[in-house]
């Protein structure tokens, strides 16, 4: 079994980097195009074999070192009995916000493994396809970023309505937000149950906070989310553009933190010391250069990383727009340039 | 007259720390959306009376410390030959993008004091309204922000079309962000002709770049255009979310420096030492907390930055939605709190 990933979230000396990427199920791949031709997104979700089907593709057609489950962060929102939609080329939306202590109230936060079960078929299924070819992750949004969905109902440039919910109702936000804790990692613990290696929690705007409101509004639920899990499988936290929080990331219970690329590898471990594997963190639209451009970055990558305690990924999801071929010269180039 | 801004800029000390917003003409502010639902954005940015009308508007309601010339960056991309549409609620686009060599070869770098005219009418006619009342900012976009309008022909998330035209043709970029630079030199030099008494560079898009790469696309063009105004008045740059940039850009010909509120004022002062007049940064949608909320967080923004070369303004534009009451709050509270 190719168990790098984990071996590297445990601190262990490893052959080589493990290398995936973020987004990698779907989007810029030819076989999951025909899938979503044919199925609509939550339909793609939602049936066990198509998110196992869609899981496996990169593993199988671009050589990653991990399988991580074709799911989306917003099936919490609707575990919590929100409508959410998914319409094509427009982003998912929420109808019906968060605005009050009363819609907090109302939200339901038990039976989280009863009400997403097919996400649990999905990542039996997958661990079962898998053979132990690769470690399977599993994850979920943190609670910041999911409440900016439930609080402005649909994608946001600068999340000034969650923000404003947040500095006007702090209460209210610190309740929203400790609902979502609590059914996240309820739900995270389901997903160790259904078979997930490890978890990562993207806290994909975090980085619309600043440092000090970081601290309040996002920081918190991260690590209890990280200490609920650390007993069970190695946690990575993902919140994207938030530097200056890494030393106290580094200090908490998560075994491993992705990088987005604002960040340079020499910085990102100068802030972290050699206490936490560090997972990122290639600019997603450098996969849009030619390939020997690709192999150079993804050299300096590593050479400013360096091989022990790393995970080579992108700095972000992978864009619908990347050439397969770019993708799989992203891989094989970690495999080259990684291996000790 | 009130020099405060510009006694900040040469590092002298002053009595209080002034205080000015980014887009603080404009949008929020009642009188301007009169004038908007009159004229069209090119008719308010090319009638130098209403431009200055406009400019003026922020000094007289909201009590500033500066006027800031109301214009858009993207003059510059019309003055070298390329048509620009301001289309209400859709943001700016540019319906003939750039993207080969020929194409640049094309591009019109003379004549600037002609062409934006009424930029510069603008200027004086303002100069001559605010009879030194305070002083008056000219401005510019930065020429990786430029570029990645002139290249992507509209706003982007990720401005990865920008980035891959950079990626795969960097001699091509590299003739076009020199392009941009010479134009833009030539540009605020005539403005501070027509009556600027600084000018501020904004590098709004840097923060899509790699750390890496911000210092192959922005910085050398950013610190170009530092160096050749610096003899004229004192330069401003911005470049949003480089704050690992900082401490080059504080040993550059730059006076001041713009922080965007992912920073905090004590890592901004850090990594710059006391070698720069540091400007921000307030986060634009905290001006959505209730006024207490907003008094406090300036209190403790200028217990971060300290009183002595610094200037209070936002991390990024005013947003429309910020009542004028509470832009009022944000001004008289950093003349409380910022007083020696």
């Amino acid at each position: 079994m190719n168990d790098l990933l984990l071996r590297v979230l445990k601190g262990e000396e490893t052959e080589r980097v493990p290398v995936w990427m973020m987004r990698q199920a779907g989007r810029y791949l030819p076989d999951y195009l025909k899938l979503k031709a044919q199925y609509d997104f939550f339909t793609r979700v939602q049936t066990p074999e198509l998110a196992t089907a869609i899981t496996l593709q990169p593993v199988d057609q671009v050589g990653v070192d991990a399988a991580i489950i074709f799911s989306d962060i917003l099936v919490i929102p609707q575990a919590m009995g929100k409508e959410v939609l998914m319409e094509e080329g427009k982003g998912p939306s929420l109808p019906v916000t968060i605005q009050t202590q009363k819609d907090v109230d109302a939200l339901i936060t038990e039976n989280v493994e009863e009400n997403l079960k097919y996400v649990m078929d999905a990542l039996s299924l997958t661990k079962k396809e898998l053979a132990g070819r690769v470690p399977l992750i599993g994850f979920a949004g943190a609670p910041w970023t999911i409440l900016c969905y439930m609080v402005e109902g649909k994608g946001s440039k600068t999340w000034d309505k969650a923000k404003q919910f947040a500095y006007t109702q702090p209460l209210v936000a610190h309740s929203l937000l400790q609902k979502i804790t609590d059914i996240t990692i309820a739900y995270l613990k389901a997903q160790v149950k259904a078979g997930a290696d490890t978890v990562q929690v993207f806290d994909s705007w975090a980085g619309s906070l600043s440092p000090a409101d970081f601290k309040i509004y996002a920081q918190p639920y991260l690590l209890q989310i990280a200490d609920a899990l650390k007993g069970d499988v190695p946690v990575i936290l993902f919140p994207k553009g938030t530097w200056y929080a890494l030393k106290d990331l580094s200090e908490s219970g998560a075994a491993g933190i992705g990088i987005d690329w604002c960040v340079s590898p020499q910085a990102a471990r100068e802030f972290t010391g050699s206490k936490i594997t560090l997972q990122g963190n290639f600019d997603p639209s450098k996969l849009l250069a030619p390939i020997p451009e690709i192999r150079k970055a993804v050299k300096e990558m590593i050479d400013g990383f360096g091989k022990h305690r790393y995970i080579a990924n992108l700095g972000h999801g992978i864009m619908p727009n990347v050439p397969v071929d770019h993708a799989r010269a992203f891989v094989e180039a970690v495999k080259e340039f990684g291996t000790k």
